[in-house]
């Protein structure tokens, strides 16, 4: 199926799991380097002096065709025999890191330490396993999601998320270093040459947020003179993956596809909905159509209307 | 076989698989606590960020019943997964760093990060793996051996030993930060209360020199009022393990039994050689057996022999 209209420059905001799909999608339908993936770095942390950045490992695990076919993050047929040890050691093994994925936060972590940007090396690492869409860190610096939850107090994202596997009640979310955080190299230049920007479907407040919370680009997306869409990270009324539904909630916002397209007014043209929400009524245009992944096939599908759309919206 | 003489303090200096094995021998020999190794760290180096001790891990993994059975060094059942994965990243992997092994190197870089000293670490490791000898590295600064070489010049020891597989021609071998480097805490308590200490069969130049090129180690060595006995690393003009022969060629040195006599000429007051060189004629007091140790059976057997001997000695 060929497109009406066909993009030379996309821009695709993006988390981890839903938004990598959509990622793929969107890379395996756009002509040779037309994709730009923005992602999100607020999940990053130091395990045990590893520099270890979830999201991006799961776009660029995603993209190379490598993620977990379950899970969605780490890769597939990765082992844990390093944490078995560190277990023996006596170490607490909270975090999950597979021993193929080691290798990938040991190379990040060591470039790093030489005084590398990590746009250089996620760009060096996605070239090493073919990927062929950009995929740029949102930020060089330090950019951290903290959680603020009633139970345990402030905790970091990762203890809050795999920790504590998000049950404890979040009061407040904050973005760590948002006041200085710069883009990354080549993301304003990305977004101003975009013909078209996409919010995955990703956690509107853990994924998306971090990301508008460098300045710069929150600055670039509201002067755009080209189309922005969101595709929902809910379905009637239910998150397709992790606590979008239980964080909104928390925070007393509505937690139904309203409630994103709220939560996204002003910065968005259009949204993409689930065929079970066609009874929803937003302000933003609306493109109904089945928005789960479930194979890559689902994932071409879906960039391709999304696509198709907004070719229309933008004509 | 009851020993004539029990020691309660015996120190062992130890470099990699011949040292590691006879120190495994002696703490099954010895009454609990008895034994203390001081382990060469002139092999240490940094490799992709991580700290790696190879010498002082061979000993630990060996006492603690851990050790490859076949290479002496590394885990038994030990993967390279993390390693397949760096290869996929274009990454040169000439250095063996098994998974279960890399936990062992991932804490310690951690700790050592947080100002841990690596005697400290080093102690923390063998208590979680179970090991009840004392294990000290002779540093907790650094002391780097280097190889100068006619085919490739200056060479860090590890690319001398493992990249380049011992074959450059050796014309000089130096031992970087000798002059400040000061004993790891303990070092030298343990050499001034010892009734014993023992030179494993290591290699002469590449294990033992290392350690005696912290001043203070050499120093309370000559200061010693108790036997010191060597076991040889060469069986009949051959090494039992890695470089020990072609190098003293290579230096000029005589390679064989009376050579390696005649480099610890006045360090020792005692030498154990093979029964293959029981026709050598030596200066130190010489104790002939079978210094092979195929088996843990071997082992000790070994440390019972020479502790028997130095028991004598002692009297």
């Amino acid at each position: 199926m060929a497109l009406n209209h066909t993009f030379r420059r996309v821009v695709a905001l993006a988390g981890g799991v839903g938004g990598a799909k959509l990622a793929a999608g969107l890379a395996a339908r756009l002509p040779h380097g037309a994709l730009t993936i923005i992602g999100n770095t607020g999940d990053d942390f130091r395990h045990y002096g590893l520099h270890v950045s979830p999201d991006l490992d799961t776009v660029m695990y995603t993209l190379a065709g490598l993620a977990h076919p379950i899970n969605g993050w780490g890769i597939a047929d990765d082992t844990r025999r390093m944490l078995e040890m560190l277990a023996r050691y006596g170490e607490d093994t909270w975090f999950g890191l597979g021993d193929l994925d080691l290798a990938t936060n040991l190379l990040r972590t060591h470039w790093l330490a030489q005084g590398k940007p990590l746009s250089q090396i996620t760009a060096h690492l996605c070239e090493r396993l073919g990927v062929t869409a950009r995929l740029l860190p949102m930020t060089d610096d330090s950019l951290a999601t903290v959680v603020y939850t009633a139970e345990q107090g402030k905790l970091s994202f990762q203890e809050y998320f795999v920790r504590y596997r998000w049950q404890p009640t979040v009061t407040r979310l904050a973005y760590e270093g948002e006041e200085t955080a710069q883009p990354a190299a080549g993301v304003l230049e990305a977004l101003a040459q975009a013909e078209a920007i996409i919010l995955c479907p990703s956690n509107p407040l853990l994924s998306i947020a971090p990301i508008l919370a460098v300045r710069a680009i929150r600055e670039a997306l509201a002067a755009r003179r080209v189309p922005c869409v969101a595709i929902s990270p809910i379905i009637a009324g239910a998150a397709l993956k992790g606590p979008t539904v239980k964080i909104m909630n928390e925070l007393g916002l509505r937690a139904d596809v309203a409630g994103v397209a709220s939560y996204y007014d002003g910065l968005i043209d259009g949204f993409v909905v689930d065929e079970a929400d066609r009874e929803v009524a937003l302000k933003q245009q609306t493109l109904i159509t089945n928005i789960r992944m479930m194979t890559p096939t689902d994932r071409g599908r879906l960039a391709e209307d999304v696509l198709l759309w907004i070719g229309d919206l933008h004509q």
